[in-house]
């Protein structure tokens, strides 16, 4: 199928509008993702005619309600290619799905002295749930360095493994340099020694082909909104056996079978990990998020993006004034870049917004790889499926600006 | 202001909808609310022209973004009276509120043989985190019982403080029965006693005025999607003393101040207990739906919907087959009942779907009130702000209906 970039770029209201009075070009795709009108619309004819709380009704708004909800756990499932739908949990995003599993099953688990070995890639995201254990049962954080080109060697992971390691926790995409970690490498590896890996999906499941079968981890989170659905969706798939180990995290509706004074006993996996009335539209729209990345097929998706990596690094590497922060070799089509000099990255993302050009200036929520870098703060320019050569070009252009501006 | 229910009426667009070729007479408002076209309208545009990321941009539209929706956080104080925006903590709804609270303030703080005193009219959000603690770390739950028409006694609940209560959870309004519960004077008589109370105001802040401030409470939770508002949006008010005795709950992005491999440290409140991308357009949904209430004006909402009560408390009253399950004088128009005779909750709610008209049947996530009333489950009509006499007069002729099909 030709990937027509045209069609797809009209299928998102968002890109045809100006920002500065210039045509908006939106590299912020790492933050988060713009919404197709498909989504838009059934979040619309979801409020509008369809709507009613899920699962404890019998009326048939309630029903109808409950059956596209529910649809959203296969869809999700097949995205990941995950075994079974009841190994996903829906969550709100990547953040609550990290969360679960350090709530619900290394809390309860994981003594003083016990390891979990993570990468100076990962976001916040996947690092403060890990400081609480540290914080409040003695954990022990021990992590592994990439190199100066951003790349993580799945052998150092793999080394960092102990006796005492009872869990992996790796990005399987920065969000900070793009790097793709080898996290089916790290996961044989890991299982061989019995220790289960949790992957934060947050930035690969947005970019290329994801299959957790095949990865062989054990929680692989991902969040709905930068996948191009709503505010507020997500899922995290959670192996069978793992979530056998689960005690519940929030409690309340929909997540119990039966309440008393004196006890309470839970619902089957997932909905233990399930309380109360759901982000009900927010799933039903990243369904249709996910129904139109599957339409696209994300192996295209990735060629892509790939296509524009490519060009990005050829013609941003031609500016010899420009500090790259990282440059793996398989890396997805984001940049972290500083300018050599005065400009601080506020200052770059400021002017190249009176251009219309949306980049992220700050720490990224990953301020330990900032550190590594030695870098206060960079701007980051990510890219997305309907981004185009031409707005490369208008970002160096604009760079070029900057430069000019700054020296 | 004259309330004007044909203009209200058609400002939701799924009451012009038929159900079962009956048009829609929607009375499960007491699991969901449906939605104004101002709040579908700014979801569509909120992701159409003005979607980012919010927080971290500094490019236009993460700059409107965050705008729209850090000034939900003002109209949410100001919707409950709290002294300060500061005191609101954005959440996905009352479930995530009250756990948050459970975790964050209670877990670290109770030691086995705290108690904490709730009532039997609460719903599952306001149980199951509580028996998490029992389960957990040994604290005591102490049950404060109801009459036989559903009426709380606030002595018996001050009378149940003792030297080892830490916390009294309780609802301003039951979703079973609409008992509005006298909190205020709870609040007064533990605050006396240095006891903290949380507030489950799922329902009563749908249904009539609530000024926080006045009430004296430490914690008081909302849901948005009850509100009119959108899925997965709600915020807590948090007393500032109580939060800075809390400690984070969620980790991840946007909470933090810093991060390094060996420690982290704490943004400021609230931001300390907002982790990872918001629900952003569930909450600038919620930010309208708000205002939708406040201008048809939160009191005039409480005399229309004190009117459909009264006429509908009259009408049932008048089926001396009918059980209804609580009665309290002040209550909330909220109607719990069973037929008496074999016809089970379910096959009651399912002929009256069949008429077009939506209530729950079930146990409402209210067990141990469902054990207190000796029933197995109830059906539930639960009127909204666009309810009216004539779909009382329907919700009654079919309930005739169903009397005479299963007598």
């Amino acid at each position: 199928m030709a990937y027509d970039i045209a069609r797809i770029r009209a299928d998102f209201p968002i890109l045809s509008r100006k920002v500065n009075d210039r045509p908006l070009v939106y590299l912020d795709n790492g933050a988060s993702a713009q919404k197709p009108r498909a989504v838009i619309d059934a979040i619309t004819e979801a409020y509008s005619m369809e709507y009613a709380n899920v699962h404890r009704g019998l009326h048939y708004l309630s029903n109808l309600a409950t059956e596209k909800y529910e649809a959203i756990r296969g869809k999700i499932a097949r995205f990941l290619n995950a075994p079974s739908e009841e190994e996903i949990v829906f969550t709100s995003g990547a953040t609550e799905g990290i969360n679960l599993v350090s709530y619900a099953w290394a809390a309860p688990r994981l003594q003083a002295g016990d390891e979990i070995v993570l990468s100076i890639l990962e976001h916040h995201a996947n690092i403060v749930p890990w400081h609480f254990l540290r914080e409040r049962q003695g954990v022990v954080l021990k992590w592994v360095d990439c190199d100066d080109k951003g790349v993580l060697d799945p052998q150092a992971v793999i080394d960092a493994i102990g006796p005492r390691t009872k869990l992996v926790a790796i990005s399987h995409m920065s969000n900070v340099t793009g790097t793709v970690v080898d996290v089916g490498a790290i996961c044989r590896a890991a299982a061989g020694q019995g220790v289960p890996v949790l992957v934060d999906g947050s930035q690969a499941s947005v970019h290329m082909p994801v299959d957790v079968a095949a990865l062989g981890c054990d929680f692989y989170a991902i969040t709905g909104h930068k996948l191009y659905g709503p505010s507020g969706s997500g899922g995290i798939f959670i192996r069978r056996e793992r979530m056998e180990e689960m005690r519940p995290f929030l409690g309340g509706g929909d997540m119990i079978r039966e309440v008393s004074r004196e006890r309470v006993t839970w619902a089957d996996p997932p909905m233990k990990f399930e309380a109360g009335t759901p982000g009900i539209v927010n799933q039903i729209g990243l369904g249709v998020a996910l129904d139109y990345l599957t339409g696209l097929g994300m192996a295209n998706i990735a060629a892509h993006e790939t296509r524009l990596r490519d060009y990005a690094r050829q013609r941003l590497s031609g500016l010899n004034w420009l500090n790259i922060q990282g440059d793996a070799p398989d890396k997805g089509a984001i940049f972290s870049f500083t300018l050599q000099g005065a400009a601080h990255a506020h200052d770059i993302s400021t002017v190249l917004d009176k251009k219309g050009i949306a980049v992220r200036a700050g720490t990224h929520c990953a301020m330990p790889l900032m550190e590594r870098f030695r870098v206060g703060a960079t701007c980051r320019a990510s890219f997305g499926l309907y981004n185009t050569e031409a707005e490369v070009d208008a970002l160096v252009e604009a760079l070029e600006f900057c430069h000019e501006l700054f020296a």
